[in-house]
């Protein structure tokens, strides 16, 4: 199992729990956290036994965001020209939307289990995860309006595919806070748990349900639904059709099958 | 009318209600049924008579999705090379696809009635319609992952645009059960009637009424909803603005002009 | 302050009120209000005093949609050959369209104070707003298919990323009217006020919300909001780096922090 | 081997040869000829041991385009409504069209060999085959021009990926003639032969090279270039991993590695 | 005939001549001209008299391209705020592409007669044109490069449609001159003529050629190959169709098949 | 300066020169190619003072392509299950991509330099250059056909960008040789020189000319014209004046511009 400064990350059975692990400094995004999320997500990717992974913030809170110390840094490391300096504002922001790009593109299924803060550049990060869950108190902010700036690490991209427009755009312009029940109401968490405990239980047993299926179905119904999102329903037809050309002549389909003809419960290989 | 094996086609005024008729085997969808759907709606959109149509399920239920002997039949065809498999497959895959890509191309409106087991391909199909209504104890699920596979009828294409994309992959990751009163707090039914004699007359209702208005003004609705899924803004006024060129030099608009000044009801041709 | 036949235009502060002025003719789009919508929102778009306009109607309605004698005006400049009326029609239309583009793409957030009527034409103006807020009594129709026509200014491309597939159509091809408690569940309006004064003050208060952020920063925020429903992820991920690398050099940003450290409220130029 | 009216079909070895065969009208492409192309290009798709297809004109010229007599007998089936006019219109063209995309979706490379005239509809069928050989005497022209029309089959869509856009232009909107030389100049065909004999040998050479390789590899091929066309780089890159990732599965690959090491031919299955 | 200060504007029966009028400044682009030249299409656009329009160079150049004085005076506007200052360059930048936009989105095709110098904005230019011809001397380069600009008036945009991708690079990355017989080579220019009088005489005919046609197909024309510039042939296809139903019930398809059948020339209206 | 086992990487003031460095073998791509060029072209991205790559062939060649080794072992990893066969195979092809890719989004452009073999694999790498200069007795081939599969490292993609599709697919359908001349008339390469020394010397000529200009000017324009490739001209202007909305405030504008004020060559900072 990797050990990591900002990440604690443990493996129960198929499901790998990845905590944001700064509790006491609201688990803000610092310099180290940004790579090492890269890191976690590429082991999961390659790491067959993983089937599932739950994100979730130790302590109090989910996050409070990134840490403003880094960017802090990032304008001391500015130079005398205007457009070099862009250039390297420019590198700069697209290596920190690489490290929720690895969530969205992770093979598989990621869920964000929320309590307790949930702000600036950790709305960035549960937008990138396949489903979000909870407790009712959870505090959402879209902050980076008040910090003088566009979020820019994928909340204006990926999160108006799960809330509606016009939602979206108050809560980007405002940057008011909302609670777990808003957050339900307005389809941004799938339903909220009471509490912690019951979050990560109740999260824990999503995961637990989803560990249980084949893994190449559950990978290609991730690619396939990721893929819709940004293509139209013709080629996302084609793409379905190419990919379980090969897919369809795996055991996974006879094992299936059978078990259901048998009625009991497969029991799919990594 | 057209007679067919798996479909009870019955045409009233200017509706069409196509049932999926093997009640006794819960509307299993077999090689017949794939085949006769395109029929079907090759028939609806050429009968000028027909401007919407109304698809429910025989008996006790909507539908339980493919027939499973298909599946079987299917892996009997498949020779030694992988590579011409796989070819084997795509092509069967895009073909099944076809059966509903009909519905979704047809020029006429066409509403979903469901009532009972909506299930799997059953969830393709109704995806592809243009609106949906159920009982409140309508069983829905998107059963293709307890299959060992990913959905590759349209669901995964097609779904994402009804419902919010986190509940989306909840549903198709777990494949759990929901009933008509969730489908319609998620979108994927506009409203639930209480028994499914409720449900048919209010779908009725609702066609009749779609049913009175011109149909050439329908029909370019559609089209432009259903282009609007897979096109920017922009392409989609300027195709609307192309589009309108020649529908509006149709007589429909000083009719329906004419009836308003008058307070009356305008009757179109078909 | 400029002023118009058809609307009232009001700045307080950095926020501009427009109102559709015709309480007479319920607001009816006229000759001159296409055109002076463009107008207004052209001196919207280069006055830096306004930060955020919200656009309302005089007395007791919003709007009841296009001007029916301007239809009928526009059936009169038609000639002999349907082919080059077919040309004159679309680009007619095409001009209609730039009359509500110009609130899409204004680089100012546009809020819709809705009461009374809202029908056809004035669901195509406020689907080009940001955001929406209503009374419970307001009456939205989409009532251009009673004039035997598919709607042409915007409703059938906007109002899909708005609101869930299945209802869009069933309210386009029904044209039923529904109220503003449904429009806030279906995700129309973000939320309704008691009465006409209730709905005008809380709408008055998040513009001012609004208006006092960083101009740059929500303008930056509409311009990636918008790009994101047009393009895929990764096209809008790479802009906002793009457009980034010259904002970040921003003295918003440091304002925004230093007032951030200090608990203050940040005073940002235009 | 299927017969027609208006096509010969022959095939030797795994080469399919279909001539446009109503020389005495100069090959024009009548009502029954836009249906047998559709029949023909469907056997040649579902015929394992047909590989790659030529396509010529019996007689002195490959074909005048469309029969002036299709256009006469559209214009009869008008109403008086303009607006169902219209969508009889976008249908018919719609259907014609659908008679050369078959050869543009046709899994099998389609080779024209052109002599004499190619001109109109034949500008648009040659504009659908993978590759283009003449004559250097054959005569081209873009004709519908002179028609007082837009070329509606495929000529403005699929030409302009063949020759430079400002030669494009200036031949479609002068409809000016040009023979095999200048075609061959601006990459319209590939080469030209001496004469009709040379033309047939040579093509059928080419032909038979391509029926020598991996039929599977051979149809990859044409899929990706077609799909290139109208997708990104890197929709593209990812399409053809997710297609080899059951095609390098194939026996195909084995062979021709063992030939290549054997320095002979590999002799692959249809 | 409208006046302008930087624009020469004739019309010779169906065709309009605009000639780039500031001799003694080699016809650099100054504010003026870029004013002028939305003002001039905007009238050929509505002036339904001209059919085409031939764009050329006063004096002994084409052009050489943005006046150096406009971008000093630009940057005379800039204040202090890096953020705010990218936002007035970037909206400048748009106005100027306006400015040949409306060359590409004129209705009416649009030919440039290249001698002398044509340089840096000048390639913007004649990229937005339809056609290009030029005398064998004429001298191109994309000269912003040493300028220590990337081009932002659209050659980086259009030229890739018209020349190779290889050669495209080689000429914006050296900014390298090159002569019209090379340019003709590539395929910038369609063919050059030996001298000034031959060229402008040469390109008079091609011009006479097409506004002899019908105005209607054309301009249909145009659209269309614009329209398969910017997307796939599939929704091209569709997009003709659309168009062609209202279109072929124009009397200009009827007068030309008439003046066919009896071998006689069309009048069009216009 | 990095040390590689397959590659020799060098640098000439500001001109990296990287070696394909397997003489013995053809220069064949082995597993360690496949990983390098990767790091060498990480390196070139993040080291200012390399302003323009060439990259050329060690020995008597430019590339063999694949090293057939390679294949053979990915064979070995094969394991049982179809399915998760296809998924390694997936990863793989994509895995070997992102080989070129690195080469294609490199910020600084890439000359190929070619003399002998240039065959399968190598035209993937090429493809992926921005310009391609070559001996006229350069050998071209894309022979991955006559290996019983289709291209997959991007041959497909970027090679209908720089040559015809009628002779792209000829040469993808057939695999047949071409030299460096008939390569320059395709404009697959931009033009020959005489012989090995005569190419390399030309080579770094224009890679000289290329780093004289403004950087930060040349990244932007190698940007544009890869972002063109892939967007409709609208997105592409938009995205060139987002650009240089921050770069125009560069000091390399005010260089260049005083620079040729005074006639004098413009150094700018790297």
């Amino acid at each position: 199992m990797p050990e990591y400064q900002t990440l604690l990350v443990e493996q129960t059975g198929n499901i790998a729990h990845i905590q944001i692990n700064r509790p006491d400094k609201v688990n803000a995004m610092n310099k180290a956290f940004w790579e090492e999320i890269i890191q976690a997500f590429d082991w999961v990717d390659r790491t067959d036994s993983v089937r599932v992974v739950v994100v979730s913030g130790a302590g109090k809170h989910f996050s409070a965001g990134i840490d403003l110390q880094l960017l802090a840094q990032a304008s001391s490391e500015m130079g005398k020209d205007i457009g070099r300096n862009a250039e390297i504002i420019r590198r700069n922001v697209l290596r920190l939307q690489t490290s929720f790009n690895v969530i969205d593109t992770c093979r598989k299924p990621v869920i964000a289990a929320i309590h307790g803060y949930c702000i600036g550049g950790a709305i960035d990060l549960i937008s990138a995860c396949d489903m979000r869950y909870s407790t009712p108190d959870a505090h959402f902010s879209i902050k980076e309006i008040d910090m003088g700036m566009a979020a820019d690490v994928g909340t204006l991209q990926r999160l108006p595919h799960l809330i509606g427009d016009g939602m979206m755009r108050e809560l980007a312009y405002t940057g008011r806070a909302f609670d777990g029940d808003e957050a339900a109401r307005m389809g941004l968490v799938n339903r909220t748990f009471a509490d912690h405990a019951e979050l990560l239980s109740g999260v824990m047993a999503v995961a637990g349900e989803i560990a249980s299926k084949s893994p190449l179905a559950i990978r290609g119904t991730k690619e396939m639904i990721r893929y819709s999102r940004d293509h139209s329903v013709e080629d996302g037809l084609n793409y379905i059709a190419t990919w379980n050309a090969a897919m369809l002549q795996s055991e996974d389909l006879k094992l299936a099958m059978m078990a259901h003809m048998a009625k009991k419960t497969a029991d799919f290989a990594d």
